[in-house]
């Protein structure tokens, strides 16, 4: 357990390691080797995974070193070793998803992003902790800058897992915060993508879920988003990550502004000040960076942003209660006392509660898009502070794994979000998060790796 | 066999009924029993049910019953039989997909579809006969008016079990043409509904499949179509079927436009000409029909039109790879010939090629919302003529169910359509469609309902 400082933490990259396999002073089987060098030694504290398979992924590695050797990697990651968050299909390993009820589930399949990160030569080495669904049933994972401490969720065994260097990417998943907020509590970078950027797999039970990467750079962290989306493109009937096959360079915005989210009021003094601190070396560096009360059309996503919390609970709740009702009637026991306290609480919405909250999202966005003209993107709290102290044994905590209050706006608008991990309060990584207009993925994570060479 | 003439066709409807089962002298029970004796008399030779369950019915029937004898049915539909496609999961019966890999599939999941339909007391009397996957691999269902045709597809069963009188009611659904062709086959009317607006269930392989209903009315078709979407709403982030709480009135069209669509060139000079006297009759009632020579609006519509094969391939294939490389995979020798084909194909297709088809449907649904200034919705044929003869055995037929050639299009379009049983052709139904704009379900069934009774 170290304290976290953002200048001085270097995280475990993959980009970095390529020029080293072309010359042939480095290869994946190394690589590989350093990876379950790390996981041997962090993985009993952290609990990061819930499989990994070192053979299996050797095997991989050695096929990948030969294709690096013979000049023809299938793609600038193949052999990279990368973590899959649980809740996402694999035909190598069991998806379990947290959840009692899926124990031992293992329908041997390959999500489209699976068979893409395969196609790319990328190595699974193995399922990350998520909590119970997604939702606020934590999982074992610790956050690896302070074992007292939530890693974060839902992805909470991806970030970890890259926090913490025993992989330099894993795939995560969002729905309120489950990308960002871990990533931002664990100090690495992460992408949510625009909505439907990265194909989920064909389980598509809810529209406010994006798949995304959760990396120690900006250019691992967009090469593993695109070497997916150019294969298995996005959700059905989603355009899909749009951008170029190599990382975005950094790129310097004209001007910011600031989206407080449900988050701000929700900050510690310290927290805010730090935030605060970072706006003005913002601005110090020529970039003006506006705040709600410089323009009408921030002022009016405030506002509406306000409903991201309401807005989220009652999409998910209703989406997720369909196959909530199976898994109950399936699997007696199978479901934390959270989960069915919150399936009970959704069977109270309506068709038209839920269109009503289809309708506010609708707002959101073109709130959103209004915005455009004024600023070349956004930036926020990536989390309402570091992470939160956390005893498994308290049941009563209803959210454990922190709250999603800056991200639940995020999530709705379905803009891409990017973190920027340059700030820290008590030696804890506190987040801040870059968030584009709809399909900027590129130009959002451009804008973020500038801010971050820059601060 | 008997020849079908449209005005002589009474089918089963239960809207017909439930005066009874309020007065007493009718019970849902003894419905169910009609139904019952109808399917013991055809089914041996129809094969519309993959499995059905008398027993499990009648248990159910005996509460409606109950209810209505109370005075207090769940719904309109309570107690009402109604069949499944066996694309739709359900728990009390397995789930098969008239595909050999899903041989015994039993999750016991309802599709919150089902679950809808049974909080409304409508009774799950069995598993209609799909094609393979919905793809073109033919089940053994025979078309009711003439064993020697395909009752059409991927919905054989439940069109074939409504037009024979066995249920008054079945799910289907439609990628390409999958619940308006098998209704214009069999002679019955059939609502897919505007994109996504009946909830699909988890499995949402596909942006361009839609759930829906084959009925002998359009009362008993609106009326189940309705009662699904008030209580489980349309899939994840879509509006869902929007309209009143019980069917629509018939509602005289103030214009009405052709569209001809990729199956004009198909129909046969006999097909043509009922086609060309129905728009007679049509204008006979003083509704100008405009053609595409009448306006710029409808000759752009039908240029882009001609693409919906071409983007539904593409949009379909690209779609479909994931899960189909998963069962391939799985389950060797689990897939036809047929299906085997059709994955080997989408594999040349690249990400760009479905952002391309994306982009076509996108300028497709734009020239279609384009025309309604214009007319109060289209006329189209149904298919491309009456229900083909169909050898079980001639592997080289590549759509033995018939040709998309008039749904590729309109399913691309995501608008409701509505078909319209008021032809024959050589003693075999031949059907006509109309078509609304997007969330003008309700609208669309009201103006076929009233041509309906007029023609």
């Amino acid at each position: 357990m170290t304290s976290y400082h953002p200048k001085a933490f270097a995280g475990l990259t993959w980009h970095g390691a390529v020029a080293g396999f072309r010359a042939g002073n480095d290869t994946p089987s190394a690589y590989l080797e350093r990876c379950l060098g790390t996981i041997a030694a962090k993985e009993e504290e952290l609990r990061a995974f819930v499989v990994y398979d070192p053979d299996f992924a050797r095997q991989h590695a050695e096929e990948s070193t030969a294709r690096w050797a013979a000049g023809q990697p299938l793609s600038p990651i193949d052999g990279m070793p990368i973590g899959i968050k649980d809740l996402v299909e694999t035909r190598d390993f069991p998806t379990q998803m947290g959840c009692a009820a899926y124990a031992g589930n293992f329908p041997r399949r390959d999500s489209a992003m699976i068979q893409a990160l395969k196609q790319a030569g990328a190595i699974i080495l193995g399922k990350t902790v998520t909590t119970e669904l997604g939702q606020s049933e934590p999982g074992p994972t610790k956050n690896p800058w302070d074992r007292r401490r939530t890693p974060g969720g839902s992805s909470s065994g991806s970030a970890a897992a890259v926090a913490a260097g025993m992989v330099p990417a894993a795939i995560g998943t969002q729905v309120g915060g489950s990308i960002i907020r871990p990533a931002a509590f664990c100090g690495n970078v992460a992408l949510k993508p625009t909505q439907g950027g990265i194909h989920r797999g064909e389980r598509q039970g809810s529209s406010q879920s994006t798949a995304g990467v959760h990396a120690n750079s900006y250019e691992d962290m967009w090469q593993v988003a695109i070497e997916i989306a150019k294969r298995a493109g996005g959700d059905p009937g989603m355009l899909g990550l749009v951008g170029p096959d190599t990382p975005p360079l950094p790129a310097r915005p004209e001007r910011l502004g600031v989206l407080e989210t449900e988050a701000w009021s929700m900050l510690r003094p310290a927290e805010r000040e730090v935030f605060e601190a970072l706006l003005e070396r913002i601005r110090a560096l020529g970039i003006p960076v506006l705040r709600k009360e410089d323009h009408p059309a921030l002022a009016a996503l405030e506002r509406i942003a306000a409903e991201g919390k309401a807005v989220t609970a009652v999409i998910v709740g209703f989406e997720n209660r369909w196959a909530l009702l199976n898994l109950e009637a399936n699997h007696p026991g199978g479901l934390s006392a959270r989960a069915i306290a919150r399936l009970r609480a959704s069977e109270a919405l309506t068709a038209e509660d839920y269109r009503a909250a289809l309708a506010t999202r609708e707002e959101m966005r073109a709130a959103m898009a209004r915005v455009a003209p004024f600023v070349d993107a956004l930036i926020a709290p990536a989390a309402p502070g570091i992470a939160p102290l956390w005893d498994p044994d308290d049941t009563q905590n209803p959210r454990p794994t922190g709250d999603i209050a800056a991200n639940a706006a995020t999530s709705a608008l379905g803009v891409p979000c990017v973190t920027l991990p340059v700030m820290a309060v008590e030696g804890m990584p506190f987040g801040a998060q870059v968030i584009g207009q709809a399909h900027q993925d590129a130009r959002t994570c451009a804008i973020a790796h500038w801010l971050h060479r820059q601060l």
